[in-house]
């Protein structure tokens, strides 16, 4: 597993509670942390997590699970969000695969005490762009907004998890007793 | 997570090669453990992993491991057999959700140093029975032959994991090779 990280804007800056987003996959998984100030979200880091292709499918998930149990243990991490499952998928087998790496991810967040959030797609669309079916770069242009990055996330894992970690900054913002009891919990 | 082991046949017996198959899932994981002496396979132990359902979705993922590696940790394993994942489910969102327990056990396996092999439900019906289409109680009753048990295996979690244990002796019996190398590696 090779961790790429895209950005680490000034890592000795205090930070509390961290929000994780996760774009879970087999082969990549992006994830990307947030942090607020003054009511601004803020990016502290994202990137991707690279499973070898090489590997057989349980050398993989221990590529993912020590990849993510490393961010886990590096940044004071209070929450974890990733995308709900839906009820169709257009593959299947591919869904049940990415099962297998959500499944990981799960499994590394309870292991460091941390709940897991999830919201539907067409939801983490809603809260970012006021659109529930908004198409990718419309996406990316929001997620560049809110966080005040000067190019688009990329690559698409990645911006899908920081998509995600923002949706659940903004319905804790909407929902504050939502924050004080999930926000709070530490690992 | 409650452990039920069904059987535990002589455990001070000398025990090597132990082959351990699941059957995964959220709410119920099925394990079988069995063991060959002079060709013959035997039981060794057998049970469910039954994960609390008012728990969250990471929590029952963070029960299964933690059993799963219990398990791995109290007998000298050397193949764990799992089936293969299908084409086609009828229901997609179970599948995914079995995938988050497949994945689980996978790591488990692999943070154990075994190999997982994986066998299409069809073989193993065909390896027990002879017919690849083999209803369940044909199959109990052929791995109650296979094993010399008194009743045949039940709860069905337990029988299916049995019946992959098997499957994963009779393909190692027919490839000797795949035995040398696979059945010699140890955790």
């Amino acid at each position: 597993m090779s961790s790429e990280s895209s950005t680490n804007l000034n890592p000795t800056a205090k930070t509390t509670g961290l929000i994780l987003g996760f774009d879970p996959g087999l082969s990549i998984t992006g994830y990307g942390i947030i942090r607020v100030r003054n009511q601004q979200p803020e990016l502290v880091e994202a990137g991707i997590l690279k499973m070898r292709r090489d590997r057989t499918l349980a050398e993989r998930l221990k590529e993912l699970h020590d990849g993510v149990t490393e961010i886990l243990g590096s940044f004071p991490i209070a929450a974890v969000a990733i995308e709900q499952l839906y009820s169709h998928y257009e593959r299947p087998r591919t869904a049940i695969l990415m099962g297998h790496a959500r499944g990981v991810l799960c499994l590394a967040a309870a292991n460091a005490n941390l709940e897991v959030h999830s919201y539907e797609a067409t939801k983490v669309k809603r809260m970012l762009t006021g659109n529930g079916r908004a198409p990718k770069d419309q996406m990316q242009q929001a997620i560049r907004l809110q966080l005040r990055l000067k190019e688009p996330p990329d690559p698409p894992d990645v911006a899908d998890a920081l998509a995600i970690a923002l949706c659940h900054y903004f319905t804790t913002k909407q929902h504050p007793q939502l924050s004080d009891q999930k926000l709070r919990k530490k690992p």
